[in-house]
């Protein structure tokens, strides 16, 4: 039963198998960049593989091919001009159907052997796939680098993780054997296999195509299915270059390479006609809350494992430590421009003002050191672009321009040149403030660089007020800021209550939108922003089913 | 963090996860009625105990309560009349989120105590359960005791195994430490907390008002939601006992007994407030794929967790033991008069007849010598009314008396003189032929003692006709009889395919309609009888979310 991917894998499943159950630091995959780590030529080798895909046709031997799209546009203002094949959604589900029976016969040491391989491989490819999410996100390099490589590479080895401990608690046999008193016992053979739901579609975001993609595409893959990735239009070759690797490794190991397919479109009616395909079992989304929505709704068959939009807040009530807290903050709000599905939105601060280390600061100072702090850190146009990276839709610019309109303005967004990319779309946060009675402007996703300081009564008004906006409105993040131990007790019951993971007094080096895989549950899948968690058990073990026979033995 | 319930049963528990991992024979409640296990005045005190219920209130001490509601009639003819509290649904529901806190605040390991406590103290009322089981399902006494006693009680169990493995794998709290290079680490304390989803309903049937009932009430419970068990109208009985015990031991915990409340309803329109309610997050459902389809389409606040009708089959190809198959297969079609959701309903058998160790035995000969086994075997009454019990419905009565409309009769159906319950609606089973072509006849369920022997052109006909009955109308059950090996693997790849269990060449006391807690899943959830097993890891992971907070530490 053992695999040869299996064996040359162990160490680091096992690893990986201990770190989701001990939650503490760890990771195979080194986070720095580094020549000493990824090889003295790696981040030349990786710039000109990137390079080596523009301007040209993307191949990978699909099935059903009926053209080619190039739909990319890259926030960096850079000529990209990838062409994509366009396969029916038809022939890309036939052809993950033809691959099911072998991904299922090469048995779960099998499948989980194959995923180490292709981590292993995304992860050595780490550079060319930081450029090309950098290129299609907007995302500045470090983050891109970060993000888009090791961070989600942990992401899928957190989920091929969670898919070995349940898979493994499946034996793939037992004797039953049943006393009968005075008689002969009651003997039978049972066998017991792992078979997957069905065919997996895994629809991924315009701003993390890797990090929100790869847990399920993993988590799916693992247990069974074969996966079809369907790429945001404007963030394909991250998720075409994924897809090639993963092929290869297919190929090379006698598997259907259709095991896994990239699915890209050029109407929406196709990724429409993919989600409702009665073969479609379970399906992965990453987005906005209208086709979030849409797919609960229409993709009954499959079950829908959703990220959806959401209002993250932090309430400040107190703190011990106010310019360390201004500076997170401001960090906070800057990092990639806001973009982030787990950024503060709505920052909750008592009308009468809070108790800090400096003294007691009121309302309108609280918003104006906050804005002079986010102004202080981008001051550097270098460091600037390289925390901000670039605006990755329209849609978010538009936002940027008409937020003024939903409050008053403490900080507005400025544009910034990158010295590099000249025509890169850089903006500055904009920061704004408003009464907690304003709900229509601070109570609904403003995706982008667009927070609010909302004027509340109190702290205990604040705490209230996070935990509704929680329940409505959903958020994936919450933060609180107090020197009162009955306050973060009453914070830590409201986030219990409705479901949404807390950070607690962050002034160091650790920031509210970040989540570390193995150790931070992404998203808790118990509020309206997110239906399941990266990862856990309930995000792995409904994706396959056991299938058992029995008969008698003497 | 450790509770006294959970010491006093951690031996128990301790076996029964080991049980479910290994998948072998166990049990640690004995399936005999017999007085050296359960006391020599256990049988006695029990019928009492019975007794002492009908015709008075059953008091409960539930919120809410706006009457009294008497539904129940007895299959055997017996007066009952026990009058249930009849309890707003809002009222139910409000006081289950009342609950919910401290059933959250009391841990995974009391939450698993109290759940062993109360499965150990309805162990041992199990005479008492068995005759209300008996009473108002119409089962025979030996099947009310062990199914509706022991067996319903493993089933529970298997579900607290199951919650506990999985949650006993979040750890309270981790130190999260990541290096700096020359820099101090980043160092995070991280406490992690098992949150349930919201308030469970559970929607028991009335041919297993327990069996069917513990799996969902003990997964729900002991990951952190308060259930709410909506009783079959008319197997309301041992729902309550079960629910009174659950009280107790709750309140004798200090812990809210609204924990877990009976809801009684008066109206159709109440059970629709209660499913549809937007606290309630989970439902667990067996009935009819009217019903389960309205709460599948209604009830979208919740996860549903639905064992609906299916088409179980058995495949006859060839056997060595062709009179022992017969006398297995009499036993299934006898046993409780075929109203399982187990039943064999068709039976595929080659036109042509099938190879045996006593020759070649022709389609008719087959059915003739089938029809023969089950009049021989329910040829003495006492044996008759011990296996077959008694009708639990009316529609079951009408589908009999009707069911040689759908085919050829080769052996009716018999009214059975029960000699204790003169009133008692004792029916034979009806086996009627058919052709594989008339669909309309054989692939529908019709629930009861009513089974075709369908005409299929040959073994492989028989093998493709099983696997589209399973894909397209469910089952939970399959058979195959077969001497040939290359048949036994074309159907197991068939049920691999669409997902259901198969059993091999029964010929001996293992029947396929039975299914074995901690060794046999019970469904598989991949064909349209069921969408959830009894019990594996998906039918808890997904009942409860994690929680986390976090802060700096030095």
């Amino acid at each position: 039963m053992s695999h040869p991917l299996f064996e040359k894998h162990q160490a680091t499943l096992d690893a990986a198998v201990a770190a989701i159950h001990g939650r503490g630091y760890w990771t195979p995959y080194p986070e720095m960049p580094s020549p000493k780590v990824y090889g003295e030529t790696a981040a030349d080798d990786g710039k000109k593989a990137f390079e080596a895909c523009l301007g040209k046709e993307f191949e990978l031997g699909q099935p059903g091919v009926t053209g080619w799209t190039s739909p990319e546009r890259s926030p960096y203002g850079i000529a990209l001009d990838v062409r994509y094949p366009v396969s029916t959604p038809a022939a890309l589900v036939e052809a993950a159907q033809a691959a099911m029976p072998a991904w299922r016969k090469v048995g779960a040491q099998g499948r989980v052997g194959v995923c180490l391989e292709i981590l292993d491989r995304l992860n050595k490819r780490s550079f060319e796939i930081a450029h090309a999410v950098m290129m299609t996100s907007g995302q500045g390099w470090m983050m891109a680098f970060q993000a888009g490589g090791p961070h989600a590479q942990d992401r899928g080895l957190e989920a091929v993780a969670w898919a070995w401990a349940e898979m493994s608690k499946v034996p793939a046999e037992a004797v039953w054997e049943k006393p009968q008193g005075k008689n002969p016992p009651l003997k039978m053979q049972k066998h017991y296999e792992i078979v997957g739901r069905g065919v997996a579609l895994v629809i991924g975001c315009g701003t993390f195509p890797t990090w929100n993609t790869y847990p399920g595409l993993f988590a799916a893959l693992a247990t069974g299915n074969p996966v079809i990735v369907k790429a945001h239009s404007n963030a394909i070759l991250p998720a075409a270059l994924t897809v090639r690797i993963a092929r290869e490794v297919l190929a090379e190991q006698g598997l259907d390479p259709n095991t896994v397919t990239l699915a890209v479109v050029d109407k929406r009616a196709d990724t429409q006609a993919l989600a409702t395909d009665p073969a479609v079992k379970s399906i992965d989304f990453t987005g906005s809350n209208v086709f979030g929505q849409w797919l609960l709704d229409n993709a009954r068959q499959a079950q829908v494992y959703a990220e959806l939009a959401g209002v993250n807040n932090v309430v400040i009530e107190s703190t011990d430590n106010y310019k360390a807290m201004l500076r997170n903050l401001a960090f906070t709000l800057s990092l990639y421009a806001g973009q982030m599905c787990t950024t503060t939105q709505a920052i909750l601060v008592p009308a009468g003002g809070i108790d800090t280390d400096q003294g007691r600061k009121g309302f309108d100072e609280v918003a104006a050191d906050l804005a002079a702090a986010i102004d202080k850190f981008l001051a550097d146009p270098a460091t600037a672009t390289a925390v901000l990276g670039a605006i990755q839709s329209e849609a978010t610019l538009a936002r940027i321009d008409e937020a003024g309109e939903y409050g008053k303005v403490v900080l507005a967004s400025r544009k910034v040149e990158h010295a590099e990319f000249p025509k890169a779309e850089v903006r500055t946060p904009v920061l704004l403030t408003c009464d907690a009675a304003d709900e229509k402007s601070y109570m609904e996703e403003r995706f982008g660089p667009i927070s609010f300081i909302v004027k509340v009564a109190d702290g205990a008004a604040a705490v209230a007020l996070s935990e509704r906006i929680v329940r409505e409105h959903g958020a994936l993040t919450v933060g609180i800021y107090s020197t009162k131990a009955e306050v973060l007790e009453a914070m830590t019951e409201a986030t219990l209550r409705a479901g949404v993971a807390l950070s607690i007094n962050l002034t160091g080096g650790v920031f509210v939108n970040q989540s570390a895989a193995f150790s931070d549950y992404h998203g808790v899948g118990m509020n309206p922003a997110a239906n399941a968690s990266y990862s856990d058990a309930a995000f792995v073990a409904n994706r396959f089913r056991v299938v058992q026979r029995r008969y008698h033995v003497a």
